[in-house]
Formats: C-alpha cells, sequence, structure tokens
C-alpha cells in the first residue's frame, strides 16, 4: 500500500488509560507483518486528567469540555489528519472539538450503530450497554432511532451493576467474575428482546466482546480500532470535517 | 500527592508498537488507583514509519536523526516536560533530539545501568541483550564500563539468535517459545560470566522478564516505566537537561 495515502490518527485517549492502551493493541493486531513500518502512525494524548465525565453530566457543570477542545487542537497541531477518542461518554462533549479544530473527527457512537448494518441489518432492537452518564444524555438512543431501530437501554439495577463492573475495570480488576458479569447484564437485555448489543462504553471490551454469545455484540472499542485503521492506511476516504 | 507537581511525559514510540503499549501498559499498572485522574499523563508519539534503525547504523546513511529530532519538538510543543524513547537502539541517535528541545531526555540507557547499582550494586560482568546495530556503537558498553564494571556481549551466533527472536516479537509471535529462545540466550551469558543481565531491547520484556531467572536481570520498558512514574508524579525532581 502506498505511504503517501497514509494518515496520521490523533488519538484523545486516558479516559481511562487502560481502554486507550487496548485501543492501540487492537489497531496493531490488525496488521498482519514484522515491519514496524507497516503499522499505523497514532499521536495519542493519554490524559487521565480530564474531569469525570459523569460527574460533568449530572451535576450540570461541564469542565470536560474545553479540556477536551484544547486535547484536540493539540493533536491537530502535532500534526494529526483525523481525530478518534477512546471514551463513549466523552462525546458528549464533542461540540468543543468541532469548534477548535479543522480536521475530521470519527465517532465511535456512529461508527457502532453503522456496523449494526454491516453485521446484522435485520436487527430491530438494539440494546446498549453504556455509562449512566452516557444513557442520561441519549446520544446513543438517538443514533440508534437515526438508523430506523429501537434503542433498548440497562434498566435502573442493571445499570448500577454495569457501572460497578465498569469501576472494578478502571481499577484493573479485569478477571473473570467481571467478564461474566458484563455477559449478565448483556442477557439481561436480550431476555428484554435486544437482537443486537452494542458494548458502548471502552472498558467494556476490555473484558466482554461477545464472542460465541447469543446475539451478535458490537464492541465499540474494536469497531473503531478497524475504521482508524481503514483511514490510516489511505484504505477509506477520509469523511469531510463537520 | 499534589496535582500541582504532575508533569506530562512525552513518549518517543512505535519503534515498535508494540513496545510503545507494552510501556504504557507497565506505567498504568504502577498506579493502584480506580480512578482516571490518578494515573500518568503521557503524550505517546506511536510512529513506526521512523526509519529502521539497525539499517541506518549499518549503511552510515542516517535518515533516523531528523525524524526523531522532529518528533521529540512535536511532543515538547504538544505540553511535555520531559522525554522517554521506548526503543534502546534509537538512542544511538540522541544528538539530535538534544539540540532540538528544550526539555530533559530519560535516557532508557542510563536508568538501565543505574538499575544495577540498586539491584545488585556488587555485579561485575554486566551480560548485554541488544540489537546488533545497538551493539555495534557500544553505547551500552560505554556506560557500563563508567560504571566500573564490565560489559559481557553476546557471540555472533548469540548475536543472530537474538535478533531473528526480537523480528519474531515485532511480527507479533510472543509466546512461549519465543521466551524460552530469550531465556537460552540470556542462559549463554551467564555461562560466560554475566551476574547480571540487560534486557536492554524493549522487545525483549514483552516475554522475557527475567522472573525466577539464575541471576537478576533488567528489563529496560520495566525501568523507564518506574522512573517515568516517578518523575510524572513530581516524587523525584526533574534532572537538568543536558
Amino acid at each position: 500500500m502506498s505511504v503517501q495515502n497514509r494518515r496520521t490518527v490523533g488519538v484523545m485517549g486516558g479516559m481511562g488509560p487502560d481502554a486507550t492502551v487496548d485501543f492501540m493493541s487492537k489497531v496493531i493486531a490488525m496488521t498482519d507483518s514484522g515491519r514496524d513500518q507497516d503499522h499505523v502512525h497514532m499521536i495519542v494524548d493519554q490524559d487521565p486528567t480530564v474531569p469525570n465525565r459523569q460527574a460533568a453530566i449530572s451535576s450540570g457543570k461541564d469542565d470536560v469540555s474545553p479540556r477536551l477542545a484544547a486535547m484536540a487542537l493539540r493533536l491537530e497541531n502535532a500534526g494529526a489528519d483525523f481525530l478518534v477518542m477512546v471514551c463513549n461518554t466523552a462525546h458528549v462533549f464533542l461540540g468543543g472539538v468541532r469548534e477548535a479544530t479543522n480536521i475530521p473527527f470519527i465517532s465511535i457512537i456512529d461508527e457502532s450503530v453503522a456496523e449494526i448494518e454491516r453485521l446484522c441489518a435485520d436487527a430491530k432492537t438494539v440494546g446498549i450497554m453504556a455509562t449512566d452518564g452516557c444513557i442520561d444524555t441519549n446520544i446513543y438512543q438517538d443514533a440508534v432511532v437515526a438508523s430506523g431501530r429501537a434503542p433498548l437501554v440497562p434498566a435502573e439495577a442493571e445499570l448500577r451493576q454495569l457501572m460497578d463492573l465498569i469501576h472494578a475495570i478502571k481499577a484493573g480488576d479485569q478477571g473473570n467474575e467481571v467478564a461474566k458479569g458484563m455477559e449478565a447484564v448483556a442477557r439481561a437485555l436480550v431476555d428484554r428482546g435486544a437482537d443486537v448489543i452494542i458494548a458502548g462504553c471502552t472498558e467494556i471490551p476490555i473484558v466482554f466482546q461477545g464472542n460465541g454469545f447469543a446475539v451478535p455484540v458490537i464492541a465499540s472499542t474494536n469497531v473503531l480500532a478497524k475504521r482508524t485503521r481503514s483511514l490510516a492506511m489511505g484504505q477509506d476516504s477520509l469523511p469531510i470535517k463537520s
């Protein structure tokens, strides 16, 4: 493939740090080569000091947007041709990022919902596993409705369980029990009618990617990694900046 | 710990990509916290398109230095307070990096050799596992001699085996056979008198960190990760820029 068409991706990361490393590992694993030079050029801002996204949503005091806008601009100035952000919930705060920069931003939400069309186009009810803050703002539900499908979100107890599991993963507990817990939350959504699940928080695919699960699972991190690689290698054309 | 004292590390990476991710994972694992905000802020240039370091050394045509200098400057401009580079061999090309930037550079070579003093101060003969290019330029041998010890490098056949193993790791083969091969190279150095081993290529600690090995093994990636964390968290004072 031509080096001329290659693009540098700016990765807005650190939310959390493990999820960013998981994303990077997945992009690397998609390249079947022994040569360093065949891999994707990423400039990664692994900034775990970005304020808590759930807290900003629930309090209504947005201290997140200016931090993300500044991060995006730094990545553009450092040479990024396009941006991705390895945190679903942080996509709530995208407005400032789009205003601050002149390069396209590839949304993990849009890519994950678009994946339904590729993976299981006849799916009607989409189970959404995401943080409470993400669910509260309807960003996934709106994208699912726009795709002509019905969103199904976790019930209150399921959402509490999901948040506990996400916090456990952030605290480094990424073992079998946590994976089983994630599968239980997914199963509850299937029991209530979901015929596809979106793992719409980048902590989830660290432990649960839905291999062998009852319905298709769309691992948001993996979908973003695949799209990032295609764009970085010049295999897809870059969307116009919105 | 005070947020005021925290520092941002600029990581010169992508050489190879897996080694950079391994380094980042090790820095993350050293933070015992469930809060994203307690982790280290890293700006990472994961640039696998930096030309082959061994080839630049053996041909004498240095197309690496200008690339590394530009990378270092980008990281400084993006907000890094100090720099590290996750590739031992690339330290051969440091001159341009130091000239191009105004922030301190923490050398993986110097840190790994200093670790001997902390880990096994009475060691006399230091076995050096490093790439052929790195060995040819004597950067590790010189640092070991400066510490008052004798360097011991792999014999020709051992070095060929080591390079084959490093290429296998870069190609994604990081299994048990490759780990055993690394241990065999280390053992050959011990058989010839090494009383400590430096795993002085960032691919090596991906598979071999010397747990339970006959003599102490200094895993260069791990040493750099530990030092990076201390500096980023403000626990160590930052060296003057040299």
